[in-house]
């Protein structure tokens, strides 16, 4: 059973292999994350990790440690606020911040993304089955 | 510039691989995905993709095809509908709905995910800029 | 603080592509492991994961569940009993059966290693400080 | 027919990227490893490779260079003395220190790890059986 302000995170540095292997399983290869060329000369400067890798870090938390193995992920909304370069340390943390249905065990989840300046980078929120 | 209706695909049969590297990847490694003995034990009756691998599937529309390098990804919406397993072939569809702020050029377009049953496994939306 | 019977676990259906980026990243290019055929027609049968792959998913367990992050590695004893085989799932358990030094916060563990029949494949100790 | 003395050796430089592919085969994802600022907090000063990893170069040489393939791996034993970093060049050195059982071909083997400062940073031994 979970309350309202619940929490947990996951923090990764976000290596140049990370997002060649992502580019390599989703096929998105856009140059802004792929060719430091095109980047550097791009409004970011750098080549950028792909805003699902990092959004993804979401659902490990979900799915390995709150709530964690048996939770069904209904929906995950991101806004994408800023860039994330290559060597970023991101941490997703999660928060419950509404029972939608106590008895069927639907929750919403905050989530939000920060870098290592505890800058946001992404924000929005899930929804998860979870009955325990 | 975007007109209401444009739309484009991109489709990938997700192959046990994928689904592994995307584990390593995130860290998730929630069971369901890689534990084929505890996900024949579960509701889906075998391991299933990261929903958020999938999902990621439209930014390779985006950021790829259409409308392509220059995009800024600013939002995705993802509701997670049914499940999809290793060896199922999807596809992501994009199609613009909605001219947000033509001058700045913020568009909305409706993003449906489909298996080759033609049964839509994930829906929501993305919102992006985009100037060409 | 760590006492004797205290006991985690981690398991995974260890796929194709693990051995053969294990072998990518080690170098560990043994027949047996990669190639299909000179298997076929050994002892084995069939192509077998590497026994120090296997073996690594107590480390797993050991850094990132029980004891968990913090935890300082000494020592790994395997002694490898049974092949393991591409598609198997096992289990690494660890069980804490001895404080060596309680005020350095050094343990030993015994670490068992199982497949999905309940057969032990690797057997042997770890050796750990771990101050919490 | 191996003798007390034989000798052979396998050297790597190992990579960030081999870091990241091995904590996610294994699924170790200690901040240690793939963390920048939690390992820079930590008493090791910066990412560490995984014990495992390191180690696992002595299978490389035992499969693949001496004895070389056919060889059974049947215990391997590792202490881990010193960390070894992210871009550290390792090599793994087997020596064959006694013959257990001539007519079985089992055979007792050290196995000593150094860096490029010619420190030891993993020791232990290995058994072997291997028929030539």
């Amino acid at each position: 059973m979970l309350k309202v302000g619940d929490t947990s995170f996951f923090s990764k540095t976000i290596s140049e292999s990370d997002v060649y292997l992502f580019a390599g399983i989703t096929g998105d290869f856009n140059p802004l994350h792929i060719n430091a060329i095109e980047a550097e000369n791009s409004i970011f400067g750098s080549r950028i990790v792909h805003g699902m890798l990092t959004g993804s870090f979401i659902s490990t938390v979900l799915g390995t440690k709150f709530p964690g193995p048996g939770t069904i992920y209904l929906e995950q909304d991101l806004k994408f606020k800023k860039p994330v370069f290559i060597g970023d340390t991101v941490t997703a943390n999660v928060i419950v911040s509404e029972v939608i249905n106590f008895e069927k065990g639907i929750y919403k989840l905050d989530t939000v993304i920060t870098n290592s300046k505890d800058e946001i980078v992404t924000e929005g929120y899930a929804i998860v089955k979870y009955c325990d």
